[in-house]
C-alpha cells in the first residue's frame, strides 16, 4: 500500500489493475456513445468511383477554350445512381448531377451557372474544372484503418462507419459500476430532513459521469456509518458489477469507514493523491473487484472522478492516453485573476475558461470550498496548477475544460 | 420565400418557427443529458448549517495563542449526522469531523495534523483558522434560482440537483425527429451494392446528432428518387413526429426532388444559405411541421446540422444563444496554414485544434471535398471564415471546436 503519492503515480498504478471487457456486437443507430473494440476497416474506396462535385456538364477539358464561348452536343444526361455510365467523345457534353458517376472519357466539369441551353446543344462560358471530379479512393482508400479502437463513437465516426459499409460494429460491453455513497449525515433528495442532515448528491453526479464515459451505473443507495451495512454493500456490489465507487468515508477521522474496513478485509493498493481538492481518495480491491474510495466532499468526488477513475476507463478501453476526451480537453489558459496553489498538491481551482481573440482566458467567481457543488456549475473548468504553484494575474497555466 | 440568405438570416427565421414542447417529470437519476423546462429553485442553504470543513477540533479561536502550545479538555466528539450538537465553553475542544455541525459557541477549527492527544487534553500546536467552518448558506441560498431552464443536464448539474432536494425534475419531453435519406445511388451498409452506388450514412450520422441534442430520431430509411415515395415518406413522418429532416435533393438538379415537392406541395421559408460548405438546405414546412432539407453531402449534413439544426432545438427549448454548447465551443484560433475563404459564403474548413500555452492552433490536413466525411474524424473543429475572406498562416480567426 502506497500512501500520499503524485496523480501520476496513482495513475500507473490504476493502469495495471485493469481488466479485459468483452465485445458484443450492435446495430450501428445504436452505436452513440459506444466504445469501439475493434479497429474499422473500410470495406470500400470512398468515393466509390469517379464522381461529379457539382450539377453540370461532364466534359473534356481539351475541348474547352475559356476564351470564347464553346458549344458541345449534349449527349444525355447522367444522375446519381445510373448504372454504367456512356463513354464521351471530342465535341460532346453531358449534363451531369452531384455525385452522378462520370462518362468514360470525360475528365472536367463545367458548372451549371456557366452554361446556356440552345436546343440539342449546350454553350460553355466558364472553366471546365479537374478539380470539380472527385477521384475513386482519394478520401479513404479500400482496407484502411479509418476508426481505432477504443473510439467513444460519436456523429462523424457513425457517418463515416456506414460509409465504410458497416450496419454493425463490434463495441465493449458497458462495463458495470456499483455506486455507494456513505455518511450518517446523508438523506435521499426530497425526503424528510433534520436540521443536522444534508441530501446525498454524489451518487446521481458519480452515476451520471459513468455514463459519459460509456458505464452503466448501478446504485446502491446510502451506507450510514455502519460496518456491517457497508460489508454487505461492498459484497452484493462486488457480485453484480465490474467495479464500485463509494463516496465519503476515506479520511482519517475515527468515523471513516470506508478506509477502516478496507484496511481490515480489503486490499489498499494507494491511499491518498497529493492533489487539491480530492486528496484522500482509495484505490484496492474489494473481493478481487476494483474500488475507488471517493471522497465525500461532491466537488473532490467529481473532480478525482475526472483525474483517477477517468484513466482507469480509458485503459479497460485500451486506449494508450490517460486524458479523458470524453469529459473535455487540456488546455494552456491565461489567468485573470491570482489563484492560490496547495503545498505539496496539484491544484484543480475551479474556473471560468472563455476564448479571446488573444487566447484562453481563465477567471474564478465564487467561493472555492469543496463541498460547493455549485463551484462545479458556475465555472466550467480547473486549474492544473504544480505542486507549490501559485498562479499570478497574467501567467499561463494548463488547465482542464470540460466538455 | 427566401434566396441564397445568410446564416445569422436563416437562424433568425428559424427561430420564428418553432413550437412549445410539453413537459414531463423525471427521476433525477434519468436526468443526464435532458433539458430542464422549470428553472431549479433550491430547497435548502448549502451548506444547511456551519460544518466543519476539516478533520481536526472545533475550538474558540480566542483561546488559541499561536506562539506556544495550549492545552484544552476534551469534551466529547462530534461526526457527520451528529443530532443537536453540543455547546462549548471556553477552554474545551470537541473533536470533530469533516461535514460535521460545529459546536454552539466554537467559531474556528484547528486540524488534526496540528494537536496531540493527552489523557483528557488535546496539545494544540497549530492555527485555528474560521476559514475551515463551513458557513451556511455560503455556497447557495434558500430559494436561490441556481439551474436555468433551457439547462443541459449533465454530471455537475445533476449533484447540485440533489444537493438542492430534488429527486424529480421537470423537463421537456423529447422532440421526435423524423430522417429520411434521399438518393437513387444509396443502399443501406453491407447490403448488396453495385458499382455506381454508395453506402447510406447520413441518417444514422444525423440521428446521432439529434440525440446529442435531446432528441429521439425515428428513422424511415432511403427514398429513392421518386416523388410519390418521397411524399408518402413525409406524410408519414409529419404525422409521427415533431419535425422532419431529410438528406440530398436539395440543390438545382433536376431529380433534386426534395426541393422539387417542397416547392409545389409544401411551404418553403428559405432555400440556400451563404455558407460553404452546406449552400442548398431548405427550411419550410410540411403539413405544418417544420422541415430541414440538408444537403446530401455527408460534411454538409453534418455541418447544417450543426450550425442551422442545432440553433432551433436551442429555439424550442427557450434559450437564447443561437449557439449549441452541446455539440462544441466557438473559439478563436491561430492558423497554422493558409485555408482558402468562399466567395461571398461563410466558410468552413476542416481543421484540428490544439492548445498550446501561446494559443489554440489550428491545422489543415486533408483533402477538404464535402463528400469526405473522413475529414470530420481526423480534424475536430471547422473554421468560420467569414464571405469573401481567406485566412493567412498565422492570422487569427473565428473557429468551432467540436466536443
Amino acid at each position: 500500500m502506497e500512501v500520499g503519492i503524485s496523480l501520476e503515480k496513482a495513475k500507473k498504478l490504476i493502469s495495471k489493475n485493469i481488466f479485459v471487457l468483452s465485445s458484443e456486437l450492435i446495430n450501428l443507430s445504436d452505436a452513440n456513445g459506444r466504445i469501439l473494440s475493434k479497429s474499422l476497416i473500410s470495406k470500400v474506396n470512398d468515393p466509390r468511383f469517379d464522381n461529379s462535385a457539382m450539377d453540370g456538364w461532364a466534359v473534356i477539358e481539351e475541348d474547352c477554350n475559356l476564351n470564347e464561348e464553346i458549344k458541345l452536343v449534349i449527349k444525355g444526361e447522367i444522375q446519381a445512381g445510373t448504372e454504367n455510365p456512356p463513354a464521351i467523345k471530342s465535341g460532346e457534353a453531358y449534363k451531369i448531377t452531384t455525385g452522378a458517376p462520370i462518362p468514360v472519357g470525360a475528365n472536367a466539369i463545367v458548372i451549371r451557372e456557366d452554361s446556356r441551353v440552345e436546343g440539342n446543344n449546350v454553350i460553355i462560358y466558364g472553366p471546365a474544372r479537374k478539380s470539380y471530379i472527385r477521384i475513386k479512393g482519394e478520401n479513404l482508400s479500400l482496407g484502411a484503418k479509418a476508426i481505432s479502437k477504443g473510439t467513444q463513437m460519436s456523429a462523424s465516426t457513425i457517418s463515416l462507419a456506414a460509409t465504410m459499409g458497416y450496419d454493425e460494429i463490434e463495441v465493449y460491453r458497458k462495463p458495470t459500476i456499483g455506486v455507494i455513497s456513505t455518511g450518517d449525515e446523508l438523506v435521499m433528495p426530497n425526503s424528510k430532513i433534520n436540521d443536522w442532515q444534508i441530501y446525498e448528491s454524489n451518487s446521481f453526479g458519480i452515476a451520471a459521469l459513468i455514463e459519459q464515459m460509456g458505464g452503466t451505473p448501478i446504485r446502491y443507495g446510502i451506507v450510514t456509518d455502519s460496518i456491517n451495512q457497508l460489508r454487505e454493500t461492498l459484497d452484493k456490489a462486488s457480485r453484480e458489477c465490474d467495479a464500485i465507487i463509494t463516496t465519503g468515508g476515506v479520511s482519517m477521522g475515527d468515523w471513516d469507514i470506508v478506509r477502516k474496513i478496507m484496511e481490515k478485509e480489503g486490499e489498499i493498493i494507494f491511499w491518498k493523491i497529493k492533489i487539491r481538492p480530492g486528496g484522500p481518495p482509495i484505490f484496492g480491491n474489494w473481493k478481487n473487484k476494483p474500488i475507488f474510495g471517493l471522497p465525500g466532499n461532491p466537488v473532490s468526488s467529481h473532480l478525482v472522478f475526472s483525474m483517477v477513475v477517468c484513466p482507469w476507463f480509458s485503459s479497460i478501453y485500451g486506449i494508450s492516453e490517460y486524458e479523458s476526451p470524453n469529459l473535455g480537453k487540456k488546455v494552456w489558459v491565461k489567468l485573470r485573476n491570482d489563484v492560490s496553489g496547495a503545498q505539496g498538491k496539484l491544484c484543480m481551482r475551479r474556473i471560468e475558461i472563455t476564448s479571446e481573440d488573444e487566447g484562453l482566458f481563465a477567471t474564478t467567481h465564487t467561493h472555492q470550498g469543496s463541498g460547493n457543488i455549485h463551484s462545479m456549475v458556475v465555472h466550467n473548468g480547473v486549474t492544473l496548477l504544480p505542486p507549490d504553484k501559485d498562479g499570478k494575474k497574467g501567467e499561463i497555466i494548463e488547465a482542464f475544460w470540460f466538455n
